[in-house]
C-alpha cells in the first residue's frame, strides 16, 4: 500500500477526485483544480498552514502567522478576480500555545481581514500535537465571470505583477539567519511574513477583459505550469524579463535570485494572460508594476521552454511528498 | 503566561471575540456563539475532527472518519434549520495513512454528502504528526428565519429528537472492546460512527414556526446550558422523560446510560424549544421520534433543575481543557 509520504500532492488530489466522481454530488461550476472552486455563483477556498510544515514558530511570530493563514487564502480569492466576503478559521492549539498567542494570531489575521473587508464569521477549536490553521474564505466575483486557469489564448503574452523569488529568500534569509542590510531586509521579510494579496489587482484585470490568472503560491514555474495544462498551450519565457530585485541581485547573486523567482514559490503575485493589445491598458490601470515576460504558444502544450529553445523542469517548492 | 492546555475552550473563544472586536470588520448577522454562523443571509460552520481528540484509528475505519467529520458538519446546519449547499476539506495527513486511506475517507464523505445533496467543491491537503479533517459546510435557510440558540421563550417546553447516550456508550464499547449483542453492538456503533444528521427535522421545525434549536454534540446538559444562556432562561429538567434505549438500559445499567445521555454527547440529536400547543403538531410530522423532557422558566436563568429541585453541573464532554 502506497503511504502519502511518498506520494505526490497532486497524486493524493488526483485520487480523491476520482473518488468523489462515483457518487452523484450536486455538480459545482468549479471543483479542485483551480485557486478557489465555484458554487452557485460564489468562490470558495480553503488553506492549512501546518507548524514545521508551512512555517515555523523559529522565524515567525503567532501575528505572521494569523496574517499569512489569511493572505494565502485571499491570494486565492484575488486569482479568481473576487472580493472576499467572510471567513472561518479552523485553529489546532498544542499545549505550548498560550491564550495570548492565540489573540496573536487573530490580530494577525483580523488587521489583514479589515484592511480587505472580510468577515471572520466562526470557525473550530482542537487540541493538537502542533499548532495548524485551516482557513476558509467565501467570496464572489463581479457578475458570472471569473478569471481561470483555462482562459489563456494562444498569441497572449504571459504577465507577472510585482517582483518575484523575495518571499523564498527571505525565508533562507530567516532559516539561516542571514544578515542583509535593514532595506533589503525589510522588503524579504515583507515578501514572506506579510505577503500583500492582490486583490484590487484581480478585480481590476477581471472588469477589463482579462480571462486568466493563478496566484504565484506553489512557485512561477508549478504555477505556469497550472495555466498550460488548464489551457492546453506552452509558452516560451524570456527569462532576462523576469522581474526580479536587485537587492536581493547584488546580496544573494543571479542565479539564486532567478532559482528563487522560478521555483520559490509564495510570492503570492498574479501571473495572468492577456492580449498584446489590452497589455498597455492592463498596464497603465495597475496599481502595481506587471511585467510582459513570455508569450502562449499552440505550440508544445504543457511546455515551458526559455528564448533558447531549453525546456524547463515544471518544478516548485514541495511542501508534500 | 496562561498555556491553552489548561484553558476552557469557551474562555479561548471568549478571547478570540474579544480580539475580533477591536477591529471594524464587516458584521455578521450571527457570528460565534451559535451552531452556524449567518452573513448575507448564508449559514456556515467549520468542525475539524481530530485524531486522539476525537477519533481513534484504533476503532475508527476511514470510511467512519469522512463520514463523521462531515456529519458533525451537517448536523450544526441542522440545527439552524437549515439546507446544506456545499463542503470544502482541509486534510491533514501523517505519513502512516495511504492514499487508499484517503479514498476511503472521501468514500465517507460523498456517501454522506450524496444522500444530503450537499457538493464537496474543494479544500487543501497538507503534511502533518497525526490525521485531522477540518470541513467547513456552506448552508442556506429558508427566507431569513433561523433556529436559534437565543429562540426559546418562558413557557416554552424543550424537546428531545432520538435517543440520547447511544454515541457515548458506542465510545465505551469500542474503547473498552465490551461484547454485547449483536442488536445492540449495531445501534451502538451506528450512533457512535455515523451519526445521522437531522436534517429533514430541522427544516420541518423551522417551516412550523420553532424558533429554538442546538445540535446535541458537546452533551445533553452543556447544550442545554447554551440555549438557557442565550435565552435567559432556566429550565426543569424530567429526567424520568428522557429518550434512552432500553436495551442500552438492560446492558449498561441505568446511571451509566442516564449519565451517557445527559454529558456523553455526539449524539448529534435536536434539542429545540416549542410552545406547547405547537408541539403535538410537530411531533405528528417529525420523521423521528421528538420527546418532552422538560419546560422553561423565566426563574433561575442558567440553571437545569430537575422535578425535585436539584441542579445539575451543566458539564459536557471535554473534547479540550
Amino acid at each position: 500500500v502506497r503511504k502519502t509520504a511518498n506520494a505526490d500532492e497532486f497524486d493524493i488530489i488526483k485520487r480523491i477526485k476520482q473518488t468523489l466522481d462515483n457518487y452523484s454530488l450536486p455538480k459545482a461550476e468549479l471543483s479542485i483544480g483551480d485557486d478557489c472552486a465555484c458554487y452557485m455563483r460564489q468562490i470558495s477556498c480553503l488553506d492549512i498552514l501546518q507548524e514545521d510544515i508551512h512555517f515555523s514558530l523559529q522565524y515567525y511570530s503567532f501575528y505572521d502567522i494569523g496574517y499569512k493563514a489569511l493572505a494565502a487564502n485571499l491570494s486565492d480569492i484575488a486569482a479568481m478576480g473576487g472580493k472576499p466576503l467572510y471567513a472561518l478559521v479552523g485553529l489546532s492549539l498544542p499545549e505550548y500555545v498560550s491564550i495570548k498567542d492565540v489573540q496573536e494570531i487573530f490580530d494577525g489575521m483580523a488587521y489583514l481581514a479589515a484592511e480587505q473587508k472580510c468577515a471572520i464569521v466562526g470557525g473550530d477549536i482542537s487540541k493538537s500535537p502542533k499548532l495548524a490553521l485551516a482557513v476558509t474564505v467565501i467570496g464572489k466575483t463581479y457578475g458570472k465571470n471569473m478569471l481561470l486557469r483555462s482562459g489563456a489564448k494562444e498569441g497572449d503574452i504571459l504577465v507577472v505583477s510585482g517582483t518575484l523569488g523575495l518571499s523564498h529568500l527571505g525565508l533562507k534569509t530567516l532559516s539561516q539567519n542571514l544578515s542583509t542590510d535593514v532595506s533589503l531586509q525589510k522588503k524579504l521579510m515583507q515578501a514572506h511574513l506579510r505577503p500583500q494579496p492582490r486583490l484590487a489587482l484581480g478585480q481590476m484585470l477581471l472588469q477589463n477583459g482579462i480571462k486568466c490568472a493563478i496566484d504565484c503560491s506553489d512557485g512561477f514555474l508549478a504555477d505556469v505550469g497550472h495555466i498550460l495544462d488548464e489551457s492546453k498551450l506552452g509558452v516560451i519565457l524570456d527569462t532576462e524579463a523576469l522581474p526580479l530585485d536587485s537587492q536581493a541581485l547584488d546580496f544573494f547573486g543571479r542565479k539564486s535570485t532567478l532559482n528563487a523567482a522560478l521555483s520559490g514559490g509564495e510570492d503570492y503575485e498574479l501571473i495572468f494572460s492577456a492580449s498584446p493589445k489590452h497589455f498597455n491598458r492592463i498596464k497603465a490601470l495597475a496599481n502595481i508594476p506587471v511585467t510582459l515576460v513570455g508569450t502562449f504558444t499552440k505550440e508544445n502544450v504543457g511546455q515551458i521552454q526559455d528564448l533558447n529553445g531549453r525546456i524547463f523542469e515544471r518544478k516548485g517548492y514541495k511542501h508534500f511528498g
